[in-house]
């Protein structure tokens, strides 16, 4: 039975989790120092509690509380009236709950890369037949927390089964990206890379191909590059593209054909979501059978 | 040479087309009244001009005002103090300037959809060999403007030559649709349908093969799907997806294969923007030489 708590006061330092929901830089630093996230709505928190993130609390309101109480165990809920719901929030509420959850230690580089996927982080989905994933995707600085989650719903359904992030990538676990992500974010296996200068060297140790996706037009186009038994395709920001550094040390410049009229009309590449799901597409054609 | 008009108010009446840029509703009803948009940023106001929409007057302040001068022939300018300005956008203002951008009308889907490419709004860049565009999106539907706006940049990028929305989908002038799409709005032709019943009769008898995509399991895969000389791409709703009537009018459903692991991780379906991207690109293997 979920612990049923009344709060009547926005202020309520029991609420101190949902604080400045709207104020990205505050909740950036907070939530890192408390080791939580916030999930947003009925379907996004199951998603995170049947992933295994731990509830630290719920902040909904009466109306909401029956189609969530099913999935909250024990967990604490604060029941506030919809009028300090709609305060706290500073948005709609999709579906009218919030819950604090609890980050999880992410696994090493290493560990993420050779451990049969699914187990890594306890997400089950994924035959492990094999030893560690063999298509995997690599940010470089993404920034936009939207963009992270795209990409991350992009590579659950198109069968991506890890993606490694660079150690100024934006967070998955912000709301922004959970939200888009449609809960991808708990189900793909992830890591934070913490040293951007090896980090292409430690990929090909692992026996990663890195292929650097780019506009450039002396790259290879998408459809004629050999692929290979294990595959990192790195993607750059949404500005400047990936650094000089991982173009240069990656095995193989790709590209993505563009229109010879796009520069005429103004645009000089794909966004980085669209790049990632015309990659991830392609991907699967190498894939290994029964994938 | 730009009009100069100091105003130091923002309740100025003057600066009426800039009221409530972030109350979505408003917008809506007033752009539409007055048959205006708004383009934000030096970059995409430049485009916006250069692509043959009038100028109605442009906010800004004097900082940002040299960046822009030359693009702005003899438009109203009115300058503001920053603080003026900040408090008008509510927002950022990307490179310190907004105008107020006079529509025009739109084609109607026959006028679209038979003249030759690039004529049927003045926009140039596509080379004018054939009778009409061959590679077309149909949005139904949409209601997302940042989707909207990045399925434009996509068409832009991917060499799709026109656009076709139906009666309900978001407006590609809205202010989020303009930016995301990176001003591709402007470049890439579109139209409204007006009879949402009959619009993919219309679309047949211009010489249109329908293809409705769908995560459905029935569909074809996209990659083997039969193109033909003029191909229409149905892409449908962020919720429900297209609606059961254009699934069943459709010359043939299409899917973009998933993973057969994606439902288990709770994904049923691509973000629409990426699988307009993976169709888009899948149609240009089917494009005519020389595209
Ligand atoms: C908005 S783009 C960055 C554009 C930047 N000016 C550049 O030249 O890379 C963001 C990322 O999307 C990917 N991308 C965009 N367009 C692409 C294309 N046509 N082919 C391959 N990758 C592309 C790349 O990984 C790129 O770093
Ligand atoms: C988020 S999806 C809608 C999902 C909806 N439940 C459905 O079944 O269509 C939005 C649109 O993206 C396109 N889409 C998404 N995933 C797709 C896939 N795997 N194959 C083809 N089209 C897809 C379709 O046009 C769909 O209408």
């Amino acid at each position: 039975m979920p612990e049923l708590i009344e709060v009547e006061d926005a202020a309520d330092p029991r609420l101190a989790d949902y604080v400045r929901l709207r104020d990205v830089e505050l909740r950036k630093s907070l939530e890192a120092e408390r080791g939580l996230f916030i999930a947003e709505g009925e379907k996004v928190i199951r998603r995170a509690v049947t992933t295994g993130y731990p509830v630290r609390s719920v902040l909904t309101t009466r109306r909401w509380l029956p189609g969530l109480a099913d999935v909250l165990g024990g967990a604490r809920v604060y029941l506030v009236p919809e009028d300090v719901m709609a305060g706290i929030a500073g948005f709609a509420v999709h579906r009218g709950a919030l819950a604090s959850m609890a980050r999880r230690e992410l696994p090493d580089l290493k560990t993420l890369l050779t451990e049969p996927p699914g187990t890594a982080r306890g997400t089950a989905g994924f035959d492990a037949a094999g030893a560690g994933p063999r298509r995997v995707l690599v940010l470089e600085d993404l920034v936009d927390h939207g963009n992270v989650g795209a990409i991350f719903r992009c590579a659950a359904a198109l069968g991506v089964e890890a993606v490694v992030l660079s150690p100024r990538c934006a967070d998955p676990l912000y709301r922004r990206s959970v939200k888009v992500s449609m809960g991808a974010v708990f189900a793909v296996p992830y890591a934070r890379m913490y040293d951007w200068h090896h980090g292409l060297a430690e990929l090909r140790d692992l026996g990663f191909r890195t292929l650097a996706l780019t506009p450039a037009p002396a790259a290879t186009p998408i459809d004629e590059v050999a692929l290979g038994p294990r595959v990192a395709l790195l993607l750059g920001s949404e500005g400047d593209g990936l650094s000089s550094r991982w173009l240069r040390e990656a095995d193989e410049a790709v590209r993505i054909p563009m229109s010879p009229q796009a520069m005429s009309l103004g645009v000089d590449s794909l966004n980085v979501v669209a790049a990632a799901a015309i990659a991830c597409h392609g991907l699967m054609r190498g894939a290994p059978a029964g994938r």
